[in-house]
């Protein structure tokens, strides 16, 4: 058994071969597979490192307990011109979020706007994939989501009937780079509370609260306590909107309906997701529009700055330039997530990720 | 010259009344003055009191500066089936929303969803006013808008290039009252750190920093600091999607463009707003969906509390309260607000709220 003590640089095409491999081994078809892989892979790529090869195991793990269709009939139900849900049949919800996003791109390029949500999807990984999309048609994209898992209360309350439920936002600039945000509505998303047990460390204040109240800064106990919002109240009032609109709006699970796909590995999940496709060209001019948001960009980055700031950043201008990092000196893996890699290339008799 | 020294409840009609009485003593057509008396004293009627009737004498000193096109031709462009941009013609905000809001209601009944966004518009009230308009067609109100004053700089600047840029969602229900979401994007309103000078309190720390990036807590001193987004960068980033979704997309004032509408009386705003509107009807089934979200609410009102907490809100739950006590024993307005109303209707020789 090898074991890796240290991290470990990967090529973006050798990641997602090695998790595309894994996908075919537990019969996933291998187009479904690749296109699985190649969004995983885009996710460690801009540094979304909880979203992307991490989740392997976890996915593998589902797939053979029977939680996932291998061969999902995804079928998008149109009733309006400008909207369509999506089923996802319980197939990998990388597949059916992808198909949704597309099928929005196309309505929206006659209709100017569209928004397709799903039902009987899965985990997706991170928002900012999908969001972004319709950014190279010249068209926003703005995504919604229900989190996997319920770990915020409603305000004052313990019951957890909410998850992290991210928003995030692609929007097309000019010279610029995109804008993109992507954003849980809870203060700490579920996975930095995760690393920080791995890490040994305790929370800051304000990510977490016990059932008396007060802060809970041992990441070891989160289970004995719960996530707060963004803003308090507001942050509560914004998780459980982004939960209708991703969620009970197309059919999907929200509430109580939220299967914890930490700990349930077989129940379908029953996960929704929309995105709202919004086509620029239906809005007076796309240069206007990029050259508005490159003179945006412009200003905000030219911003006066508090003491001590070195430079001021547009949301998602961070994943972009570990995105021509890592494209150039290969992605860093954990050594954590190394070990379990290579565990799981044994049990699933494929090669190593690394030799 | 009267003096109230004391505050005093006044009737939804009386109210609005007074309002349009007031608008048309300006030169503003008869029908369009009670259009938009009657959304301010629906501000106050919820108890948005920041919204409604304290802002008619700045609305009036704008218009007699010749800042507010009285008679303007407010127009509609529509490039795309599901899309439209309403030109306000700098007419008064609430007539360009609203027509803005019922053209949404009338594309998203026959495609399913549709984006109308305002330019040349103007202050409009509450956010909440316009998302809900949907609500009793059946239908989801999402809203979007520039504030008329920019209080935030990018996270770790000092160049205020951002406003409280709102967001408010109307969702239907069945048996429960709609859920009614209206947030600003800051942890504070300006209008509430206004009202914590006027009463002569101090801030709580996180509402604002000063230019040092320490907390600023004498509202009087607001001049000196900056409004602090919610949940820090992320609120940053979020006011500013919400800008360009209200803004930028359709042409209106966003950044730089921004004029004080508390210190410009002149200078047309251009401000932009913003209405998603989702047909119920597009998404299997009206009642399902509301037979859903009435089991949210019962299942969120029903979670256990935190120590101290008396009960769960639902948001807009307690605007809703607040409307039907202020229906039937009044709106209760403050003594300097009766001041200032006296005052205005003195100059504009018309008569008084109050005798």
């Amino acid at each position: 058994m090898t074991i890796h003590n240290n991290s470990a640089s990967v090529s973006f095409e050798a990641l997602t071969a090695f998790i595309a491999r894994a996908f075919v081994s537990v019969g996933i078809p291998a187009d479904d597979s690749q296109k699985i892989a190649r969004l995983m892979a885009c996710a460690d790529l801009q540094g979304s490192d909880g979203h992307g090869v991490i989740r392997l195991p976890q996915y593998v793990k589902r797939i053979l307990a029977g939680g996932i269709n291998k061969r999902p009939n995804i079928q998008a139900h149109s009733t309006a011109s400008a909207v369509a849900v999506v089923d996802g049949d319980n197939g990998m919800g990388h597949l059916v979020v992808s198909q949704a996003v597309e099928l929005a791109i196309e309505k929206a390029r006659t209709q100017g706007v569209a928004w397709v949500g799903t039902r009987r999807s899965n985990h997706a990984g991170p928002a900012s994939l999908y969001a972004t999309m319709p950014v190279q048609h010249d068209m926003i994209g703005l995504y919604f989501a229900v989190g996997n898992a319920n770990h915020l209360p409603p305000w004052g309350g313990m019951d957890m009937l909410l998850s992290t439920n991210p928003i995030a936002a692609g929007i097309p600039a000019g010279q610029e780079n995109p804008i993109v945000l992507d954003m849980a509505t809870t203060v700490a998303a579920y996975g930095k509370v995760k690393a920080k047990a791995k890490a040994g460390q305790m929370m800051p204040e304000g990510w977490m609260i016990d059932r008396q109240g007060k802060p809970l800064l041992d990441p070891k106990r989160s289970e004995e306590g719960f996530l707060l919002p963004i803003g308090g109240y507001k942050g509560y009032g914004l998780a459980l909107i982004v939960g209708i609109l991703a969620g009970t709006l197309q059919g999907a699970a929200m509430g109580k309906d939220v299967i914890d796909f930490n700990k349930d590995h077989v129940t379908p999940t029953n996960t929704g997701q929309a995105i709202l496709v919004l086509n620029l060209a239906a809005f007076g001019g796309v240069n206007v529009f990029k050259n508005a948001i490159d003179t945006l960009i412009s200003d905000i980055k030219g911003s006066q700055r508090l003491p001590n700031v070195e430079r001021i950043w547009l949301p998602g201008e961070q994943s972009h330039a570990r995105r021509l990092d890592y494209a150039k000196h290969g992605i860093p893996i954990a050594a954590g997530v190394l070990n379990e890699l290579a565990a799981l290339s044994r049990e699933l008799g494929i090669p190593a990720l690394i030799d």
